[in-house]
């Protein structure tokens, strides 16, 4: 068992479930899905599908609970279908042009057909978890779907909170964390509940995985805030100080603010011109922004990890979780 | 058992379903979903609820087959949410600025809300279904979200349907058939079917609610149109005719584009102008398009009809049934 056996059956579980919309009179319908998941259409290749991490953490929990990893599957296509919605609406709600390197659905087929792209991904989410059933008690698929929509209303949550927090003038770092938790850290918390359920884990193990889900999700947000002013832009393929340019109330910008320095007082003068970034991203560091992230990041990886020994996973998916975190909490893009 | 004591029975569920939001961080994201279904903001009240179609063919269609249909309610939520997360995504992708008379909710809060509005909706049906499971065998809930949604599936096929036949000019109305199935009929078909699964029915029975749900919505969607073009300005709340000024494909232009005369003629020339409407549907109307779209509509009444009867529902619910069809099909807005 490694990574490389576990993707191309992940992939081909995806292909299944979204094969749903391949009809004769649907079949542009189907082409954009494929395009969003990065199988179609320009730059299409490993590049393009991201990394598969959640329902890599859904099959590696449920086998480091002692089940049959393939049997917890279409589980793990539920979630990787319900991250790649929440891109899909993500990118049109942001204006994004670009997602991997590539132009987004919006971009190529318009937001009213991006939206539909978004709710039939999301669809297809409900419709793969419940294909559970053909390999765990009735009981059971219901428990993982009652999971997997909870986490989705945490997702809508979150957006709702981010997007409010963009006119907001006075938020605290306290903001940041509630905004946080309805965002990868509650995606990636679902992904190992959902795999310790279906290992069979007890209550007290399930717990010590959602927990890890949950505090690896936040590290790994910190992190990408930090990647967002401090990253290197030829690493992250997008410009690595686009977060400041933006006006993104990511973690070390809130520190900054926080100390009311003169990080603070320029922000507050409005937007910041990209010929700005280089030095407001030194002054940001000069004024803590980068150390209090950090600090937190340490700290969320330190309790993922407390977590993750309390639920002590087993076997060779024991040691590719904790692989897993290894590669997740020390990446560059 | 009538429809006025179902009807606050249906709010109040809708109300226990949306609570979900009602948070303190969330308590304007709660505002913006209180809003859409009709229950606070300018215009609030019954007029701005909607008929409620969808919850109440739920319940009755349990309750004919013997249920309590007091257990179906988390059931009857879950549609009637489905319905308005549908509504939402649908303003937003027809850049529609008015629904029941009100602002649309994207024309408060801007489309990235809206969309994250929508999407909360349709996490709260997928939540409200699984409520079922207070009151039903866990394999009966699995059937009932299972129909959710492949429903919903059909959905997001209907409105691809529909955005793409915007830009075709080669439409007949075998596409149009196509399109609507997965539409109103999709939903309403969904709310028998499920309906009878609560109340125990057979598979025959099951089939034949099943069936007169897809006629019906066929019916109402027919009508839809024909109102669209031949409604009454100051019964239906908006311009009547503006189906026309806005190039919908509807039936009754399908069939007139079908025959090819002067109607036809005059719409390949170019975006119709509010001025000529009275004209063109007159026209219309002369070259067979009332009459097309009459007789297909009364064709579909007659099957869902037929297929009502098969199903033979029992009690007050099943003549309340009999009397829905009735106000349904012969509405005037």
């Amino acid at each position: 068992m490694d990574f490389d056996t576990l993707l191309p059956h992940i992939e081909l579980e995806l292909q299944k479930q979204i094969s749903r919309l391949d009809q004769p009179r649907t079949k542009r319908f189907h082409d954009m899905v494929a395009y969003h998941m990065g199988w179609t259409g320009e730059g299409a290749g490993p590049e393009a599908t991201g990394k598969r991490i959640r329902p890599l953490l859904v099959l590696l929990c449920a086998a480091a609970c002692g089940a049959n990893w393939q049997f917890a599957l279409p589980a793990a296509a539920a979630l990787e279908l319900v991250h790649n919605f929440s891109l899909v609406h993500d990118d049109i709600q942001d204006n994004s042009p670009k997602r991997r390197g590539r132009d987004t659905v919006w971009v190529k087929w318009g937001a009213p057909m991006a939206i539909n792209v978004g709710d039939a991904l999301f669809v297809m989410s409900n419709q793969a978890i419940l294909d559970l059933k053909g390999n765990f008690p009735a009981e059971v698929v219901l428990k993982a779907a009652e999971i997997l929509h909870d986490t989705c209303l945490d997702l809508t949550r979150g957006q709702f909170l981010d997007m409010s927090f963009e006119e907001r003038t006075d938020l605290t770092t306290d903001d940041y964390w509630h905004m946080i938790s309805g965002k990868t850290a509650a995606l990636l918390s679902a992904c190992c509940h959902i795999g310790a359920i279906l290992g069979g884990a007890d209550e007290e193990k399930q717990t010590a995985y959602k927990s890890f889900g949950q505090f690896l999700g936040l590290a790994f947000q910190v992190q990408d805030d930090i990647l967002g002013i401090w990253g290197d832009e030829t690493i992250t393929g997008k410009s690595a100080t686009s977060d400041l340019v933006e006006g993104k109330k990511s973690l070390p910008v809130l520190a900054g603010l926080s100390v009311n320095g003169k990080f603070a007082a320029r922000w507050r003068q409005g937007p910041i011109e990209p010929h700005e970034v280089e030095d407001l991203a030194r002054l940001l560091a000069s004024e803590g922004g980068y150390e209090t992230a950090h600090e937190a990041s340490r700290q969320m990886t330190e309790l993922a990890m407390l977590n993750l020994r309390e639920a002590d996973p087993q076997g060779e998916a024991g040691d590719l979780l904790f692989g897993l975190v290894e590669r997740l909490l020390k990446r560059k893009q």
